[in-house]
């Protein structure tokens, strides 16, 4: 028995507690039907549903975890501001939540982010800190010590996992025929939240998990029963940027390993087909690591009983270049 | 004063009744934000919500009047079937209707019409009847008269304009604090109903049209008073297929003269900046048709007062070749 295993896991009363934190601010995303994925999938229903993160503000699930966490700061603690060290959608997601509090919010990039990004978390309100790539994981925790801010990890931390957590109520309120939730996973906070959520409320429903092929360290780990840890270079190559963490974090894994029913993998095509799909058909922009959760549906990595209730997947973010979605809506599946 | 202004308005009542007759089985879409909206129209809100009809079944608001036009024939003659003649999202709703009350349903259209538009309606179970394209408004009254099936005008129709009047009363349960709603115009059944909800319970709430310049037949009908025909030729200039009526139904032109605040247009400009922002910040995958009310306030062709409420577009459809929005996409505005 590993100490992990031995972690308290998050209690279904601090993700609802977490709700009433966001009082309003934080978006009860839509939960939309996806027309034509019959035909996708190839059989009859199952339906798929798409509880729709992208359309969350700032354009992903990150502000539930961020917001949660800034806010269930003690005051005094707040006041000295946060830190965190992700330039994707928990940066801009704590950069906002942190400006919601009237706190300052400092955003630890290496040095090598491209411009847009840089600017994209400035224009929320926040400091950016730009270091040698070597230092970017260490410098956060260096200048938490130093300034008494406060790191806000985007998936190993409980208040961050308890904030994922809404999606998964909210996909229990919204649609109560469900039968299954596809959850993508890369640290593995959104899908450990949900699942505390789902298997307390209702232990019926199947959580899976959804990562890339390219980047699958967190279906090995739960294959082997051992926590994986895969190369930074081999999970870049997923087209995914949201889902190239090279292992789950150690509080997720905790909650992997005794709530998730599985986790499944989807090819760098299935993510273009669902890219398509979504958009043809669900007339949604989805971001590649928003997509691999509704492509384990249609491309037949996750095949539902007959005669089973819908089958929720959560898109989990929208923030995707337009030329993208131009290419591949200009590729015919 | 003309006959057609002493024509009797659709009421609330019928289009309470309409709703009724859906039974859950017409969707209630939602309204959905439109983040970025605020940087494109270059000012501070009010705010832009979308009325999603694109997420409508068969991607259109169009069931809602071809719905309720089936359900409210008397029995004996929705036996006999039921015809129409548009090869757009009409046809297909027509016959998608017939087929949930599983009667009969004809589409007559031109012969020069696209495979793809007749495999799309006979897909739907109805029968396809090809005709000279100089006969498609004729011939469907003379098989009418011939076979006692009832023809289901696109818009110039009470049980049609009262289905479509279904939007507006859910616009209004969905957005208590809206100004001013935004419906696009073509024969004028949809801004018809939606204004017979809007002005009978919120006299309040401004309800203005839009339409393409280069199809702007209704707006130079409520300048002149008169209602205007515009030649075949002028209209088809506009990329907005589903707004190419050469003019206003005689019944929704005695709805707007009276209930309609005002039409306005937009260019094909205003139109592909509207696709653009709609993909790219709302996430959603539009019809140029379904594009004009939102590209009316993102373009500043209708500017509400400072400080009102919420500005509430309808996005009447999603049915778009993807070639379309992937050439929007790889344009930058």
């Amino acid at each position: 028995m590993s100490l992990e295993s031995e972690l308290p896991l998050v209690g279904i009363s601090e993700i609802v507690a977490a709700g009433r934190r966001f009082g309003g601010l934080i978006r009860r995303t839509p939960v939309l039907p996806l027309d034509g994925a019959v035909t996708a999938s190839g059989g009859r229903p199952p339906e798929l549903l798409l509880k729709s993160e992208h359309l969350q503000l700032l354009g992903s699930f990150k502000i539930r975890g961020a917001y949660n966490a800034v806010a269930s700061l003690p005051e005094e603690v707040r006041a000295r501001g946060v830190i965190t060290f992700s330039s994707g959608n928990h940066g801009k997601a704590v950069a906002h939540a942190a400006a919601l509090h009237g706190v300052k919010a400092t955003v630890v990039m290496p040095r090598t982010a491209p411009d847009v990004k840089v600017d994209g978390v400035r224009a929320l309100g926040a400091t950016v800190e730009l270091v040698p790539p070597e230092r970017r994981d260490v410098y956060p925790y260096e200048l938490a010590e130093r300034t008494g801010a406060q790191v806000v990890h985007p998936f190993d931390a409980r208040d961050v996992i308890a904030g994922q957590g809404t999606a998964g109520l909210e996909i229990l309120e919204q649609t109560p025929a469900l039968s299954a939730v596809l959850v993508p996973v890369s640290g593995g906070g959104l899908i450990s939240g949900v699942a505390v959520a789902i298997k307390t409320l209702r232990p019926d429903v199947k959580v899976v998990g959804v990562e890339p092929e390219l980047a699958g360290d967190a279906a090995a780990s739960l294959r082997a029963g051992e926590r994986a840890v895969w190369p930074t270079e081999d999970v870049y190559r997923t087209r995914a940027d949201g889902l190239r963490a090279t292992s789950l974090g150690t509080l997720p894994w905790a909650h992997i390993r005794r709530l998730v029913d599985d986790i499944v993998t989807v090819s760098e095509d299935d993510i273009d087909r669902a890219l398509h799909c979504l958009a043809c058909h669900g007339k949604q922009v989805v971001e590649p690591s928003g997509a691999v959760a509704p492509a384990a549906f249609l491309c037949g990595r996750y095949i539902p009983p007959t005669g089973a209730g819908p089958v929720v997947a959560v898109v989990s973010g929208g923030n995707v270049d337009p030329a993208v979605i131009a290419s591949v809506l200009a590729t015919p599946v």
